[in-house]
């Protein structure tokens, strides 16, 4: 297998396009596979994305994304968990077995990580007999600690790991972004630890400055200041041999021409072995 | 001991202000400690900055700051050394214990985050006999990992016990600052193994947005995301008696009149217990 044959493009990289112009992008790039967005796939109907990637002839790599779980009301906390049960249907629908978890950031008017953190763990239970029903892993993604108050609560990929591995290996698993976990002295160790929990691989660089923004700090693979090859090494030798996904958040990215990114994809990809 | 018997007004909180205007600020607003940075005592003069604050009846908490290890050129590592032996020697003359120190990021040019930190390492050791020798305790600042290219590569309070550990306790520690540790699920048992080990406990807030420039990003203690007391508590378990620094980076901040400032500084210190 080439390298390039694990490319994944995750449309958020190409956030204007609909799903089929992402999946024929892909296809026109022979990008052989696509991470989808919830939203997107919403806009386009499920059956006619479902059918718009099987079109392309692209497998698709996860689904982004589930999670959200922390709130403050128990209706919400209840509407959140059966919206993830609709996102794992929605995953197993588009062909996928990986949706992807950004678990929620602290509950709205408390201070408490933990109750934050508890309250992820509870969701993620209910939510595991779905999943298993569905042959859909769901991957506890640990975000970078600048989004620990706002977006998720689980900042490094060990503490993702320490969660999913309270969960079976057949419903819970992590996401590894390099993005997210580059600085962590620990992460080379926790990647090992982590074997077959590893259900989605996704790189992109750190960039400074950072924008006002911060969510849209992120660039193509050579841009930052990430040291791939390490990371990659990690995570194929604790045994992961699926998709790579490449997701970009950057507004001038999102402003060039779909295929210029495409290809700056493609050709900056193999920098991250 | 009350409360506010505990609480040092660090400088870069009223960046605006001299040493003496500085010191002046904390005699008439009853803070008994000041927190000391670098280039305001050098354009105080170093005599001049040490009489200013025995003359208003301070007590200095710290010296801000050492550290910047990481350099390509030899050279210019060997001048960070002997810029870091300066800074003892000026911790010592201003009557404070404690030299504070932002370790560095990559080594510019480098994507290597294992060099980095060997270099750090190696730049402490030199280091400590020149501490031990003047009676100042290197504290080892583990920065938000939102810096960890560009300030700082130590990014947990465990990886800078970690490496504090490998050196004696009367030379190397380290601090705690809650505006760059609150996210971690491990600060508490942290703060538990560090033990005799921190010399340096500083507080403000985590607040959002974030704003362009992501060091101003700080506030009073209370507007933000960071639960102070159960941090504060674990930091007194571990055994730490000394001054709390409070340490605000914000613009809004600096602008304001300096003795708005030390009120609200005051007035909110309590909430951190």
């Amino acid at each position: 297998m080439t390298v390039l044959e694990r490319l994944s493009l995750n449309q958020a990289t190409v956030s204007r396009l609909s799903v089929p112009e992402a999946a024929e992008l892909c296809a026109r790039h022979e990008i052989p596979a696509i991470g989808l967005w919830r939203e997107p796939v919403a806009r386009a109907g499920l059956p006619a994305a479902a059918a718009a990637v099987r079109a392309a002839g692209l497998s698709v790599s996860s689904l982004c994304r589930g999670g959200f779980f922390t709130h403050a009301d128990p209706a919400a906390r209840a509407a959140a968990v059966a919206d993830n049960k609709a996102a794992i249907a929605e995953a197993a629908a588009l062909g996928t077995d990986t949706l992807v978890l950004v678990s929620g950031g602290l509950v709205p008017g408390s201070r408490d990580l933990g109750l934050a953190r508890r309250m992820i763990a509870d969701a993620i239970a209910e939510l595991v007999p779905v999943a298993q029903a569905s042959g859909v892993r769901l991957g506890i993604e640990a975000l970078h600690p600048v989004f620990a108050a706002d977006r998720c609560v689980i900042t490094r990929l060990g503490e993702a790991l320490d969660l999913a591995l309270a969960f079976p290996a057949d419903a819970v698993g992590v996401v590894v972004d390099t993005y997210h976990v580059w600085w962590d002295a620990s992460v080379l160790s926790d990647i090992a630890r982590a074997g077959e929990r590893i259900v989605s691989y996704q790189v992109c660089d750190w960039i400074l400055p950072l924008p006002a923004d911060t969510l849209l700090g992120r660039g193509h693979v050579g841009d930052g200041h990430i040291d791939f090859p390490p990371i990659t090494a990690a995570v194929a030798a604790a045994g992961y041999t699926g998709p790579i996904e490449v997701e970009i958040f950057n507004e001038a990215i999102w402003a060039a021409p779909p295929d210029e990114t495409a290809e700056t994809v493609r050709k900056r990809f193999p920098l991250a072995f």
